[in-house]
């Protein structure tokens, strides 16, 4: 049996160390692969699989709403980049440039996009006209590059997927209430696609995007109780429009700046997903985003009978995304596999269990085992997928709660800074040289200003002064 | 009535420019946009859904035949793009160039990837070690660059969005026979899908992908007759695993090469759809990848009832994509923007409509009227998408078959060019020297050597030295 525990005897233990233990499972659950470019990886099947789960159900939420997807260039002129002021301060230093296209130097210098609000912007200048032509609510699925010292698989790479959509409309109100919309339409799909509990909230000025008027946040607790900023939503009021001279002609025919908004999620939700939901014997993925969501394994299965009865349960299962494993490694050895690579349920099927018309279905999130009737195993596979996706929400909230701590003085903050972790909620003043100092002092930034605020008391706690906004607080990826 | 046709009167006839006619169509009918970056496009809404239906319907056939999708970085470093001589020679005067990642030079120069034999070679060096990890048959969905000098929407642009298979196998005759088999499937889905009769082959010496083996090729026949390479197969033999030491041992523990092949097909797509289909009013598009297939006209919609009936009978046609113009434009205006969009079918209701329960059903391809009763239309609509469908193959099929021309001697071969246009069908020595002297003068290339085979003499058209193959030749995109 030694060698059917080596997946799992090869991954270092969470409590151990949490950074290797992620390194581990991204590796052992076969998500990704390093490669010859720094900083970039090749997703591998097992982990693209995710992404298109992600993609289908998220493109599926945006295009209820209005979205419309597009294609704009991966290439963005220097000049271009360069209109918005607080844009370009933002993102050149960390952009990928081309110099050469064939054999020959271009004459202007054409960056890789870090994200396409310039582009977006030339373009919709050419597109709008009239009050007719808004709003436009266009949105890309691509990949953007961003030139990182520091990269991890997922959390952050190189070159990164994403959707970035991008809105232009008449007037503010309709782009905050956008803005608004996609932010709690991303929570949303974390909460329930993902099983992610996050806090919505607003950025600090500090915080926000470059060239952003406001940012609002969704931040995650991972379970070594860092934060991950998990989606991101902008309002740009008017101020790209203005660098750019995006106008529009009125119904009463005067002439105006259009509103802006834009909002991403990335491929580092898979990230998310394996720092909230992964334990000891690897990736453990909510059923709605499991690319198998059962795995059938045979048991003594060059026993007469036993591949087909497996393949035939996988017939009775069809209406789940479902597997069988019959290749020719041990039981124990399929077992290991199916819990690194964090199928929702394995479901175990012998000769004794064939003689007595059942199976042996396993929970991966829980590893409670259940003896089923072969006769009720699809509605009963049904019922604890739907289990298993509540279940690992309500643990993984039950985990936030516990490591998010009130901190009314500031050696309430730095004692648990010291002693705990997780979300610090506190009172905070508004000010970026306060916010400055608490980071130097205790490395946590803050992460929102969330919607659902709570008066803790009424100063800062760190400096004293007026509190003007309730903050969480917390170290972050 | 003048602003009605607008929208038509402004494209130029596809008689009098076939150019000037596509890029006209491209535009109005709001497929692309032009944008800062030369050669690069903007694919807007409408283009976009229907890349969107090719994807979907391209990636289910893929997947029913084992493909896993996968995504791999944006760059290749120079020195891994060198390893396979042919290779690096017909890429590299073509690739765009990045030397500077933020504010630093790089120490190796990456190229943004025209294609990824090269990544996936260095990705496989490592994912194979035994038979048992074959074979490798993944796919991914991505945009490549290529830094043409001349470019056109969809058809040759510096920037396109493709798919690219990429697999490995442990024996020449599953390459070959992978390689083949998605040609067809290639070759099947521009029938089935888009309506686009194609003719199946292989491509000469001359003509094969850089570091190929050998190539095939499905080729379609544009309204202008001239030929469009439609997608392309490629079988590398064991060529890229020896450049990049891809071995897997065997079960009888040898050590062997894997054998490779890759496949593609672009948005190009999209170009072949609207040269073989369209026409003086602008776009037509096959029913299934339609992003639209029914557009609903209300007639006089202020009247009372009329969008609440026009909105009823969207819910009754919801099986489809379905839509109503209910904006405050003219029917005519409407009618010639649903032809431009190349909308399937229109549907107009109105007031005399509504009291015959009934509603007029207009056919883009051929432009027949119906009238239909409102408890018959699900299922008229339902057949008249099918046939449409068919019709719309049969018609480019018609074309095609009008359009092709088999020259037994060089003055015939010369004759159909002066005078004719399409498909010449010809004897061949096999000589690349010949194949080039028949480009020169004529300037008709190989387009394939058809799995069709026909005899029709024993010598070359051109050199009239012993005869080796039939091949299409044609002018092409």
């Amino acid at each position: 049996m030694a060698k059917d525990k080596k997946l799992v005897e090869q991954i270092t233990s969470m409590e151990d160390d949490f950074a290797q233990w992620y390194t581990d499972v991204v590796l052992k659950a076969d998500l990704i692969d390093y490669t010859s470019v720094k900083g970039c990886m090749v997703i591998k099947p097992a982990g693209y699989a995710i992404w298109e789960l992600i993609q289908k159900q998220l493109d599926e939420r945006f295009k209820a709403t209005g979205v419309e997807n597009v294609y704009l260039p991966m290439f963005i002129p220097e000049s271009l980049l360069q209109k918005e002021k607080d844009h370009v301060e933002g993102f050149a230093p960390e952009v990928a440039w081309v110099t050469h296209g064939g054999l020959n130097e271009l004459q202007e210098r054409l960056c890789v996009r870090p994200t396409s609000e310039t582009l977006f912007c030339d373009f919709y200048k050419n597109e709008i006209e009239s009050y007719r032509d808004l709003p436009k609510v266009y949105n890309q699925w691509c990949s953007v590059v961003r030139w990182e010292k520091e990269t991890r698989p997922f959390l952050r790479s190189r070159e990164f997927l994403w959707q970035e959509g991008h809105t232009a409309h008449a007037t503010a109100e309709e782009a905050e209430e956008r803005t608004i919309q996609m932010l709690n339409l991303y929570a949303d799909f974390c909460e329930e696609v993902l099983a992610i509990p996050v806090v919505r909230g607003r950025k600090t000025e500090k915080e926000k995007f470059a060239g952003a008027e406001a940012t609002y946040t969704i931040e995650a607790l991972m379970h070594d109780g860092k934060a991950l900023q998990s989606g991101t939503s902008h309002n740009f009021g008017d101020g790209f429009a203005k660098a750019f001279g995006i106008q529009y002609t009125g119904k009463d025919n005067k002439l105006e700046y259009v509103h802006q908004t834009s909002w991403g999620m990335t491929t580092r939700l898979i990230g998310a997903i394996i720092m909230v939901h992964g334990d000891n014997s690897g990736l453990v993925l909510p059923p709605k985003v499991a690319p198998t969501q059962v795995m059938i394994v045979p048991i003594m299965q060059k026993k007469e009978g036993v591949l087909e009865k497996a393949s035939e349960l996988k017939e009775t299962l069809s209406n789940y995304r479902v597997k069988v494993d019959d290749s020719d490694k041990s039981p124990g050895w399929k077992f290991s596999e199916q819990e690194m690579r964090g199928i929702p349920l394995r479901v175990e099927i012998g000769p004794r269990d064939i003689e007595a018309n059942k199976a042996l279905i396993v929970r991966r999130d829980t590893g409670e085992k259940l003896e089923v009737s072969l006769d009720e195993i699809d509605a009963k596979v049904g019922e604890l997928l739907e289990t298993i996706q509540k279940d690992m929400y309500n643990k993984a909230l039950a985990h936030r709660e516990a490591n998010t701590h009130a901190a009314t003085t500031w050696d309430e903050f730095t004692d648990i800074i010291e002693n705990k972790q997780g979300f610090i909620k506190a009172m905070w003043c508004g000010e970026t040289e306060c916010e400055e100092a608490i980071k130097e002092e205790t490395g946590a930034s803050t992460r929102c200003m969330p919607f659902a605020q709570e008066t803790l008391g009424n100063v800062c706690v760190h400096c004293g002064k007026t509190a003007k906004k309730m903050v969480y607080f917390g170290r972050a990826y």
